[in-house]
């Protein structure tokens, strides 16, 4: 769905080539640093990737004042700003007002804005209160955009040069505003005499942030005009290729080259080509397999589950997850002997091969898949650190355990680790020549 | 180690009450967001309890020209600053150059600053290198800030009204520098006279966030000086109370007395005056009931798991949970009658019935509790649209069953409200009187 403002449409007439860009977050919890703003770098991203140059970002807090002086410095900076945060119906909202005073015009009703706030609100069965209509209140000349998974809607303004789009804050909220209000309305803008940033990501597993880096050393040098990021978002290391062309189909093959090269130097700890995530990657090839799974967890304690089932469709692949924290439910569901259990303990090869075969026989299933381990921060022994964890695999031919041990040492890593490890060697069995 | 700048300690004899400062970060990194700036947020906190009010934060790229303009700039407005990145070795290293050009004066070298980078290096058994050199040349005037972490030394320089403090970008160096260096100064600067600022966090669940707002109408009218925010972590709204204030006694009755109106008002859909998650506050009363607990899922495919078992100890109650996609899991694993299934299909009242009494007595547990529904995108009819959820819960007199309708309309929002619902359920069993 593109929304393209209507008013702002016939804006500017002539295309622009370099469009200067700042982004702004408001709020207190921002400014504070209770809260990590991750939005600015998200609209960075996507600004970039639109051909605009972004200069600089900004935070103030939730302060009339503050806001107004900071949108009205900026207004004779740039081009286009994307400011988010303050649009909610509360008190301390104060966006729609600093706009206001910024661009010397008053808050008026918009019926519009009004309109989509009611229809939102019936979808949700809920009523208008008060606080509500607040959100409909706008400054004098801006436009109103839909919000269409919240209350509150964005709107636009003009102020000095500058074209403001003022998003909430709610990271989801504001991506889908970003990408159905925003983006589209720069594309229009620019009537194809823009230049293209193009990103392509890599996602990988496996290898630590600085030997990734190693391996792709003489990467910008072979390839001039490619920038290179590496984005980890633990414990997924994404290798970003950036580039910037006026010529579309030049930046694609030379996007395409640097990829190869990249896929190439990582080898087997590259899953995907297309950024995607370890669960969907894994998720494509039970499909593509006509296959099965099904899951036993201890130490993982329903995240492999969890992050297989955030793919939609994993119902035709998922069957069925038995999360075993106690030895009893690991006897009785899955089938484990008590005997191995009283020998081994729950951390050990032969009661994971034992787990993962349960749990596939169980539901039926082509692959079983199973953890065992110690996430922390307590349990650890000597013999058996926080951080240890055993993974079995059951497959129709063969049953086979891997025992490792991480140091990360906080819960929810660990907790990660396994599971995105557990993925991993499933991956590395269905599709052993990746790359 | 505390590491006060010797000639910075006589710039201001009088104790500032309020120092105004800001917060900036450099580098392209960050500028087009390809990394998310983690640093400020950090710094801002710090910069908070040490009792300075934080106005701005800025991000510039690595650019001499726009990075000594936002210095010029900054140096007009604040008292203090806190700047990293753009330290290193390297070519697009700029920021000495960008302070000196803002400052007016020129580059030197800094015998000091070699002598911390050679020593450093020592202890690494490196050879110091051309390009470390240029780590040792900084602005005329500024004071070197030793970093006992890494190679690039800070530096301490006024400018206009402000004190830069110049920190590496690593968030390490960066933190371990703060502390050592540029905490302890701000302490000695405020001499004893400084203001402290407390937050409150009551966690809430059920309300929307304009209703929460509603609710709290009068607050800050009631407790002068008590600021008001509140924020949303999807599903659960967190009730943030600030102060700012010179007597710290004061600050925590008042905190207090606000915290108690709070609860008042928003009554059964608070669950924590301490922030505290759900799957913690239920925790802690499986804890306090010495009770156990055993989970089946479908819909939520392993979530209620993975909440409950993030949360340190959980091993001491959570026993089992059985995540069952297909109908024969829910028959084999969890004991639901065929006919059931038949009869009223896999999203009904006497299925998840079944379902959480099922997983209770295959484990064992106190409870058990239990979800089907639907997360969508696919899988929806008219009569059981995508968002619809059935709960059991099972305790050891009833077993109950539950239905709603939530319209969030996205797959992972389904399964989040899905999962919260069926706690805070158990949670209002557990404990009808919190508030």
């Amino acid at each position: 769905m593109e929304i393209i403002p209507k008013k702002l449409e016939t804006v500017n007439r002539e295309p622009l080539l370099i469009m200067l860009s700042e982004i702004l977050a408001t709020g207190d919890e921002i400014l504070t640093g209770a809260v990590i703003d991750s939005n600015s770098a998200h609209i960075a991203q996507k600004l970039e990737e639109a051909g605009m140059e972004v200069v600089r970002h900004g935070c103030v807090g939730d302060d009339v004042e503050a806001l107004a002086s900071i949108l009205k410095e900026i207004s004779t900076r740039a081009d286009l700003s994307v400011v988010t945060g303050g649009l909610g119906p509360t008190i301390d909202d104060i966006t729609a007002e600093a706009a206001a005073r910024a661009a010397g015009v008053e808050l008026v009703f918009d019926q519009e804005a009004m309109s989509y706030i009611e229809d939102f609100l019936k979808t949700q069965g809920r009523d208008v209160i008060a606080s509500n209509k607040k959100q409909a209140i706008l400054p004098k000349g801006s436009e109103c955009l839909v919000n269409s998974v919240g209350t509150a809607p964005g709107f636009v303004l003009r102020i000095g040069r500058c074209i403001f789009f003022f998003l909430p804050g709610v990271p989801s909220e504001m991506r889908k505003m970003l990408s159905d209000g925003v983006l589209p309305w720069i594309d229009k803008l620019q009537k194809g005499e823009r230049s293209f940033n193009l990103v392509k990501t890599i996602s990988t597993f496996g290898l630590a942030e600085a030997s990734v880096n190693e391996r792709l050393a003489g990467l910008t040098e072979k390839f001039p005009g490619i920038k290179l990021g590496l984005r980890a978002k633990f414990p997924i290391i994404y290798v970003k290729l950036y580039i910037r062309e006026k010529d579309k189909e030049r930046a694609n093959i030379l996007l395409e080259n640097a990829s190869e090269f990249v896929l190439n130097k990582i080898g087997e700890f590259a899953f995907s080509a297309d950024g995607e995530s370890m669960e969907a990657v894994v998720g494509g090839l039970f499909r593509r397999e006509k296959a099965t799974i099904a899951v036993a967890e201890s130490c993982t304690g329903g995240l492999i589950s969890h992050l297989l089932t955030n793919v939609p469709g994993s119902s035709d692949y998922f069957l069925f997850s038995g999360v075993a924290y106690s030895n009893k439910a690991k006897i009785k569901v899955l089938g484990v002997s008590e005997a191995t259990l009283k020998e081994c303990g729950a951390v050990h090869e032969e009661t994971v091969k034992q787990m993962a075969d349960g749990a596939r026989r169980v539901a039926g299933a082509t692959f079983g898949i199973s953890t065992s381990g110690i996430a922390g921060p307590g349990g650890g022994t000597h013999e058996k650190p926080v951080g240890t964890v055993c993974i079995g695999i059951a497959t129709p031919e063969a049953v086979e355990a891997y025992r490792f041990n991480f140091q990360f040492n906080q819960r929810l890593r660990n907790k990660r680790i396994f599971a995105i490890t557990a993925l991993d060697l499933l991956r590395r069995k269905l599709n052993p020549h990746f790359s």
